[in-house]
């Protein structure tokens, strides 16, 4: 599982970059949404970084979750999705991959921040019909991304920071923290807090060509970042985003 | 401010090598503690990555840290030190760097993560005797690196993580999450929650050849971390870990 930054072909690692060059099949999931540029990214990192000729690509499409069940969450369909995509990841290495033969997973972003992956390779080996070892190598996450655009820290000193999803948001502001990054946020759930002292650090296509930024005071801010959110989502068809909140941003 | 990763030089990014590149002078800031391994890192990167004769290192003590005022804690004290670093840090811009240059500071993990270099950076700008543009690059995080190497993730499926210190989590358990990671731990504070149901995922010096990786139940993994990390810096004279907590693992 190679983690490939989350949108800027520079925020590849060297040790990504070797991991690329020492794989023979490259599995691309295709999710059947409009997220095609995403897979073409892919293809662009592999042409700039290894050798023509050194691999293969094996496509394969992945199934589409139930988003209907739960409405914005994914959370109720998650277990079938994850064992169909179990099933489609078994055939493929057993069919695809040599004795001897390394394979990869291109994972947005870094593999360890909601990323289905890691949880479905170690569902594949649970069920006993192949087996194979294998290592994670960390990607930039667009957390990271974020903040380093927004020139800013995840936590305030000696502070804890939460990373959480815009339905947790929804429900209400996380216990115990001030600094909140939220990701999968389909529905703005930042606007419910609109009132209150915190600053917004919003980022949507982050290190890619149709990166946009905004912050300020939420109450100034979230109208500008509804507005443009919307927009560029009619405009591209799909939209990627995460924000961190910072609550009592007086404080240090 | 260049992140270059928690500990493996090849954790670099890509953006992380150009912007190596294209620094006239590199500020290496010695912390006086016995971390001078870590300055060796530093110029061992440059060494690696930049052609020699291309850039300038200018070095500075760091002034150090009043660990007295608030034992574990370096919150109290915080605030004064980093006006001296700020006083250190306008200096070093104002004497040793060109009109037209460009200097770096080469940060340890991801600059995000409780790093006090940007907030330093502000307060310079802030007092105006020096100007200057600045640019963050993220980096690979000790957390990342950690859960990458545990094979791992941060976040279980549609939940919230939280990133804390080890004098928080001293204070009871994060409200709201079962998911914890732990940084700044001189006092083991995980060892308080040893009769819980919760997996550890211990790291100590990840990426670097003396890297330490412990797991489990916390019952049984406790008191294994507890003699390793209790030998490790009895023969470095020093130690670097960080932890994930996972309670209620039985949970997906
Ligand atoms: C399924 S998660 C995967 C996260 C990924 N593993 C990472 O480390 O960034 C997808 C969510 O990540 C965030 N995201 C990923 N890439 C992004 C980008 N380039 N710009 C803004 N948000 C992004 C969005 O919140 C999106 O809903
Ligand atoms: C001042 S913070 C800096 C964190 C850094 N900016 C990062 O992104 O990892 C130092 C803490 O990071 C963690 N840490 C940094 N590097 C580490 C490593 N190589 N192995 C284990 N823990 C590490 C430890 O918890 C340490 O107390």
């Amino acid at each position: 599982m190679i983690g490939i930054g989350a949108g800027d072909p520079e925020q590849l690692t060297l040790q990504a970059v070797r991991a690329l060059r020492d794989t023979d099949v490259f599995f691309l999931l295709d999710k059947g949404e409009v997220k095609a540029d995403l897979t073409g990214l892919r293809r662009d990192l592999l042409d700039a970084h290894v050798p023509r000729g050194t691999y293969r690509i094996v496509e394969a499409r992945d199934p589409d979750r139930d988003r209907s069940a739960g409405g914005a969450a994914y959370s109720p369909a998650v277990g079938d999705w994850r064992s169909a995509r179990a099933g489609i990841y078994e055939r493929l290495i057993a069919g695809e991959l040599g004795e001897e033969e390394t394979g990869a997973f291109l994972v947005w972003g870094d593999p360890a921040l909601y990323d289905s992956t890691l949880g479905i390779l170690q569902e594949v080996l649970e069920r006993g019909e192949v087996g194979f070892a294998y290592d994670v190598v960390p990607g930039i996450s667009s957390v990271s991304s974020l903040v380093a655009r927004h020139r800013t820290g995840l936590n305030r000193v000696a502070r804890p920071v939460q990373i959480t999803t815009g339905r947790r948001l929804a429900e209400g502001f996380p216990q115990g923290v001030d600094d909140v990054v939220v990701m999968l946020d389909a529905h703005q759930a930042f606007l419910r807090y609109a009132d209150q002292d915190i600053d917004i650090y919003w980022g949507a296509y982050l290190g890619t060509p149709d990166e946009i930024l905004e912050s300020g005071p939420i109450a100034e801010a979230a109208p500008r970042i509804a507005a443009l959110r919307a927009e560029a989502r009619e405009r591209k068809g799909w939209i990627m985003d995460t924000y961190l909140l910072r609550r009592d941003p007086g404080e240090r």
